[in-house]
């Protein structure tokens, strides 16, 4: 992406003009607001407001809970117990809003979290710029043979190479068509909301996109997945780095329980007493799936059968 | 409502801590911040936080309408056509969370409407307090003969006592009665989930409720109507006056298509442009039921035929 | 709750005229439709319509995924691959319509899951029955004293008495004076929407409840747990009991993986590999908090330290 | 859209099997139930499921009007009170489920309709089709020149002729290439995932999309309108039919109301009256803006100033 000059100095002086306000405040957005995350190649992720920390995730629980645990509980605590119990309500009550660019394809599985606002630049009101994604060599993956959905080894060099000129000739020819039915040179010119059909998937747009805490959450969970597109999960990274920054209990709560805590079914719970109590399991007797047996011993690093 | 000195003091101190934000600013947002509008005769509302101000709707809708306008035309005219076209993603692009005291029987029209954020005082949990809304004189009205779900003419005095009497009488015994069957004294003690049914919905009850602004205003048309019951909207009527101080712009678009207009139907459009033409209009003729005849010739100040 | 000869009549009535129809079908809810399923003292479940079945979950899943799996996935296995990964859209494909009486406190919690549609009885517009929910002797347990907001042992019988003539004495008392109140005989009567909030919370209301399949499980997985109140869970049982009859294959899949799955922290899984590897483990060296220790031992079996 | 022997088999057989079903029955949805409805020229509609009819709006209402108004009003009296003064809930009472196939950049406008449900085709689990949507003459209109995002003119038939050309070869080109990255011979082969963005958005995809009656009237009431982009209002238009034989007394007032009704504005109002009183009104002393004014002058059929 071009951080031109211009856009440079609006940055700059959106940092600049500040107020003396009353509200909840969180240093680890205001350090970062407005600046523009790369993400990556011609995209970003903007902070433009939030609402809200960890406070204000605490004072809706006690709402709730009423005045009785105001001494007894820490809020790092309670928090923790309300992301252990998936009491999720009071983290609706922190919200942020992001000005992103991203391609059309990542864009396309982003808007499927419909617990969100969106407003996107229109392609029928204005021109979209000649702007795509073309992946970077260590990027560009073969079919996965085991995943239908997911990828496997990084192509060969030779391969990769030709996987590059196609994506780049294809969008460069599609753009030029683009311009050269738009044009009113000579002629009447193409309405812009049908010139842009032309366009490939990989083209970028860009949005304005306000989310609760809460969904913000689900949204990261989800697509920082190792099973999550690359491209999409590049910017749930960054998005996971930004709630640290912002909220860091509810954040390192999150982590432990939801990022990196896993799912026992009942035939499972019984198999971990089993192996427990120093019996042995087995696949034959588990009761479970090949796929739930393997997902089974690879979470607890147990050997196969 | 009793504002203890506690409350005061809590408040005062909210209103004291304030930081440097570079966040959007808006005045009428942080003068009223935290105090608490007394509603009803035990209710309230206070502000708690927010996020964004008119220019938030402004930038959300232009990133939608891409570079194209930014010269063209004023935020102003763009609120203004954005409301009157209900084009209203943008205007949930701003968000406020309140504190509010209410009456159960107001909460559960409250609650109706969905898309918000809510975190109430449980009476699980803890118990509630000694407080009841019992009607002024003014407000206790004879059921409506023509409306079924309206109200009609303020009760006599004499009648208005007896009504306040019955309330008052039985709001007390309930509550001694729900304290009888909590207290630990000499028995075990009924649990708050069960003692707390015998109280009417006329108690008070609290919650933070977090919505955007699109959705705010929704409420405010919906309950600020004179259909409305009235216990709902005088609550409304605070959230108007809230809404003006803090969008001043949008309130006023708001005020002049939503709330002051009016909603046409094809056949009333067709007798308007005969009036218009000259013509004579009657109700045998309009194809309207008796109704909606006289709602339109009520808009419209015409006379009945 | 009086199943009137009316009612029966007109039960009878809706069960006996019937369709040919082209549209998925399910066994399981067509022999349960419009029957009254009793609930608590006066309340009571009904179907009044569904659509779809385990096939349309299976269909939908299927355009996701396109042709390829046709073949080499069962039905059941991909559904349990659904519930499993918590991929949960093609549960939203399945909807159910209910009428249900349920009094005014349950009522308030049910209405907390938004996801759904709802059409309450209007107590403005029509008078409400003199129905109260009055708990059974064994349902009158006194406060928790480990859990906040839970039930303990039951209450002692002459104990029990008491407060079932409390609450049977208020119910009676604030009904007559809402009649009082609302009468015409030698008075202007005092309007439908005030009176009501005389009652208190264990009165009865009804509802048309409208549902998908995906929030219909969240709400039973909500509200079928040992911490949700007793008078809500169930409701949440009898519906549990409609959901497996309706979509036999869903329901197993989530029971195995939802209800009786448990969740695991990061800090559990290294002590569950630890106590397999035959290793001791013990609150101190745990990281965990005494609360998620006590849980943690309890799920899988283990001796406290 | 090519229907093939084998679709039109299967289409065949769906409407081949029917159950005796005790549920609310349309026979207007019966009689289109599966068949293929083409759009566009590849695209199609098809209905696969349905709950509901007119009577389930009525029967909601009346829960929440009570047994008063049993007798006093039609059904059809009710609807068109319902539809006139927004009581929308109990259209939430309908759902019916679509299978549809529709270009990419018509389902990125689909998918802001947020209260739905949707499973889609994935092409990182399946290939895609070679199925691209290429305009009519008729409709490959110019740039609008008053309208920002809307369309003009027809295109010279020479001019296009040259767009039909571009976009037909970079559909065919971009195709190609997608297909050669993919190609497992001789090559390792680019995952789905990765080769799908070479795409233009003109290519098909394909969903099951569900939805509640009044968010169906809703998506309608938007899509529809003439300033809806062409390619999206024709599948709108469809919708309506669709939605006339599901619930005709429904659509009459949806069409009565919201579809060409209007909305006045305060001042709107106030120039009615005085034009209705035969008094002069002009532009300059409206208080509207141009552009106001001429929607006005317009929708009411009087000479511009």
């Amino acid at each position: 992406m071009t951080i031109t000059p211009e856009i440079q100095k609006q940055i700059e002086e959106q940092r600049k003009s500040s107020h003396q306000s009353l509200r909840e405040f969180s240093p680890g957005m205001e350090k970062n607001l407005y600046t523009l995350f790369p993400i990556l190649d011609h995209g970003f992720i903007r902070i433009v407001d939030y609402m809200g920390n960890d406070s204000s995730v605490v004072q809706a629980a006690r709402v709730s809970y009423g005045k009785g645990t105001k001494k007894s509980r820490t809020d790092e605590g309670l928090i923790r117990y309300l992301i252990r119990h998936k009491h999720t309500t009071p983290f609706e009550m922190c919200d942020v809003k992001f000005h992103i660019k991203l391609p059309i394809f990542v864009a396309r599985q982003w808007i499927r979290h419909r617990t969100a606002s969106v407003n996107e630049y229109s392609a029928r009101y204005s021109k979209l710029e000649d702007e795509f994604y073309i992946p970077e060599f260590e990027n560009l993956s073969a079919q996965s043979g085991i995943n239908r959905q997911g990828r496997g080894e990084i192509l060969p060099h030779e391969e990769g190479k030709k996987v590059r000129k196609i994506l780049l000739q294809d969008s460069t020819t599609t753009y030029q068509n683009y311009e050269k039915m738009l044009s009113q040179e000579n002629q009447e010119g193409l309405s812009r909301e049908l010139a842009r059909i032309n366009l490939p998937t990989n083209v970028y747009t860009q949005w304005y996109w306000k989310v609760n805490l809460l969904n913000l959450l689900k949204f990261i969970h989800l697509r920082i997945d190792t099973h999550a597109q690359y491209e999409i999960r590049v910017y749930a990274e960054k998005l996971a780095e930004i709630v640290k920054n912002w909220v860091p209990i509810t954040y390192q709560a999150f982590n432990d329980y939801w990022l990196e805590g896993v799912s026992v079914s009942q035939q499972q719970v019984t198999l971990i007493k089993q192996k427990m109590d120093g019996k042995d399991i087995s696949f034959e007797e588990s009761g479970l799936s090949k796929r739930e047996w393997n997902e089974f011993i690879e979470v607890f690093g147990l050997e196969g059968s």
